[in-house]
């Protein structure tokens, strides 16, 4: 019902935006035509790579003994406002609830653009001592931002489906060993999405609101713009003081905790199709396959049977797996087309001469490639080539990345990719940057010695900057 | 953090509401104290049993060819207002969207209270030919109502987990047929909660703004109050006429859908709390409970090492069961209560003579029975054991059921709980019996002939009615 049956029109090198456009429509991952600008459906294909991304974090957070909690949508706009920057950085963009029925409410409502304001006069209330801290919670919920920019389906939208973690600790340094575990988190996270990535800090007039400094996670799409996926935030005590966030430690003395957190959102999804895309589709790493082998029977009316009945043994030898048996009455190649537009890693063909040998062909989604294997041996190569296809998706995206990535030693060299380059460190410098290559500052990294790009002083710190979304 | 350590001050047949609103924050099912009436905040334990209620449900939805989607939370209040009984039954509880920022919106926006208004316009693009039908789609997500009465946790709150199916068919039988199937699906997720239930058809005035006719799905509360659990709606062409929502058949003639919902709220865990607790705390039917076995060791100084060894060799062997292993430093009697209070349905015990003997102690939370069992049967025990206590839950549920339903021979006869009795179908006398009962109606079943209650006509009709949330 949702999804067309017509080849990929745009090639995805000749017109990026369009084949994107195209790709999420075809393959059926959302609804553009929901009458609310930048709020789309989610449709079942789609919804179900969000929920296996969803079940990657939940398990990664689970494993670093982060509790899921679910905190109410809706804000009170005075508890919205205690955290002065951060409601300065958020405020032009939240919705406001004014009204239940025809009755004005007492005290406005904000739809949440992220949870900090909903959580933390609760975590004044949950954490009383030392012994409460660290507190590790999470959640995965849609959040909203009234965006006025061009929107695009997972990359820009006013509903966001998004992952927060937020955490508080008794000091600095126990607060910084939650960011490095973040950072592990986030390396397993991109790992089973086949997805390279660069993490920045974020130059000071660019942090998020509130924050003590921001990391950036971006990825890189093949038409040369950054995409951010995540971020993750040093809050020291902004928000602790805000909220009066104290704890008693060992000697009586009350003390703010120090808080983090991390978030991502679909972006994750739109760097996916992005990334690992082709002029025939999607192409989606297994981990994250809503099916990840798609059976295709292929028979005369007089070797039907027989076709079906192997086919459906090697179903038997596949229960680990999530696999998908194409019945339908369409020829095979339409079969063939139609799944891999949607990006199935493996299509597994059963003629009648793979019923003959014992046999079936195995068909790669990343290279194309078609094998013949044992069908004693099915679930094995399956197994292997998944891997092997994880491999090669995760190969191809990191080759590109670090094509796209250059050191400059004169802003004339600039390239549509991502650009790095000594800066001493000043705001003018900085603007210099931004205005001669004009792309944007993603972040800073302290790296090797060199000299700033614009002023030529001496420097350790590295801008990284590109086109951006 | 979010849960404390003292035994439950009230019983639960002294005062159920208190007792309920008591085992709900001991337990950590949710915190009250956010700062709008009626949302409250999921806390770790109990968002756990209620994704793994989801979980049964999204299981059911997938096996009966529902596909899993989430629309846009925010419905434009025009498209909102389409079908005319349906805005006047829900505008008086809506919330709404006015302001973006500072910005006054052109169009307000609704939070979806449900979400017929949000799907029912894409239905219109999604459905073109009698193939596409059925069409049978669902969401998980959360709904806002304005609720005026009192608000009890999972009970009547403002913003409400919710399950809702759509389902759009050819003609009213098909229709029909899925209704069946809604029946079939709702008996096996209250066969997992272990909770009894009855279906009875709404009457006129009472049914869902929009409905043709309406089932509602109650349970019973130790208090004699029945509380709806759930609803099954046919709404034959109601919305799909004003959603314009048309098929062409085969003979080339457009055809209105006919369509049904079927919905579910966190009312279930709320009934899971009422239905199965008892003084000592929750008792969580083992299907949906987040820890099903928590190990508990017995040891002195001496005997630490032998018997934390034992209980590691048995989680190993329970690795398809999910399992807490309690080695924080409390006294076991402090555990005991711990885990009591938070209703894990089996707690295992190692003592120094269990290691001994190469036995362990299975104690039921359900009966309070406890047993040795050697260890090596250790994982064989647990699992009959899980699928007794969920067997004897069922059992005491339907007991306590069954004793407080009562057939009415005069309406002198009323008991707290629910009543049944033969009715005419006339308004009046529906009126005559709420007023004389100080009961509401819950709605209607067919059964066997009997004289009204109030005019002594005879009818085959039954109307059940009892205290409701």
């Amino acid at each position: 019902m949702m999804t067309q049956e017509a080849p990929l029109e745009t090639k995805r090198d000749e017109d990026f935006n369009k084949w994107y456009n195209e790709v999420v429509e075809k393959a059926g991952l959302c609804d553009k035509r929901y009458p609310v600008k930048g709020m789309n459906i989610w449709t079942p294909y789609g919804w179900k790579i969000m929920s296996l991304i969803d079940s990657i974090i939940r398990s990664e957070m689970e494993r670093t003994g982060h509790g899921e909690v679910c905190f109410p949508m809706l804000i009170p706009e005075d508890q919205f406002a205690k955290e002065a920057e951060h409601i300065e950085g958020f405020f032009g963009e939240v919705f406001l609830v004014t009204h239940a029925g025809e009755n004005k409410l007492e005290k406005r409502l904000i739809l949440r653009p992220t949870s900090e304001t909903a959580m933390y006069p609760i975590f004044n209330l949950w954490i009383r001592s030392h012994a409460d801290l660290p507190l590790k919670v999470f959640q995965i919920v849609n959040t909203f931002r009234y965006e006025t920019k061009q929107t695009r389906a997972f990359i820009r939208v006013r509903e966001i489906h998004f992952f927060e973690a937020h955490t508080c600790h008794r000091d600095y340094e126990d607060a910084e060993r939650q960011i490095k575990e973040d950072l592990e988190i986030l390396a397993n996270i991109m790992d089973a999405l086949c997805l390279p990535y660069i993490v920045t800090r974020r130059p000071d007039w660019d942090k998020f609101a509130g924050a003590y400094y921001s990391l950036g996670v971006d990825t890189l799409m093949p038409n040369g713009r950054a995409l951010q996926v995540g971020s993750i935030h040093q809050y020291k005590e902004n928000f602790s003081r805000a909220y009066e966030i104290t704890y008693e430690d060992e000697n009586g003395e009350h003390k703010y905790v120090h808080q983090t957190t991390y978030g991502m959102s679909e972006r994750l999804l739109g760097a996916i199709v992005g990334v690992h895309g082709d002029d025939k589709g999607l192409i989606i790493p297994p981990d994250v396959a809503p099916i990840q082998v798609v059976v295709v029977p292929i028979y005369t009316k007089e070797t039907k049977e027989e076709v079906l009945e192997a086919c459906r043994w090697c179903l038997s030898q596949l229960r680990d797996l999530r696999v998908y048996f194409d019945t339908s009455e369409d020829r095979p190649g339409v079969k063939y087309y139609r799944w891999e537009l949607r990006g199935v890693p493996l299509r597994l063909e059963i003629g009648p001469r793979d019923v003959e040998n014992r046999t079936v062909t195995l068909v790669r989604r990343d290279t194309g490639k078609r094998d013949e294997y044992p069908r004693d041996e099915v679930s094995k190569a399956c197994m292997g080539l998944l891997k092997d296809i994880k491999k090669n998706l995760k190969r191809l995206a990191e080759k590109h990345f670090i094509e796209k990535t250059k050191s400059l030693s004169d802003l004339n060299e600039v390239i549509n990719g991502i650009n790095r380059a000594p800066w001493c460190g000043s705001e003018e410098c900085a603007e210099q940057i931004e205005v001669t290559s004009e792309k944007s500052i993603l972040g800073i990294k302290e790296e090797e010695e060199g000299d700033c790009i614009v002023c030529g002083k001496p420097t350790k710190e590295w801008v990284y900057f590109a086109s951006t979304y």
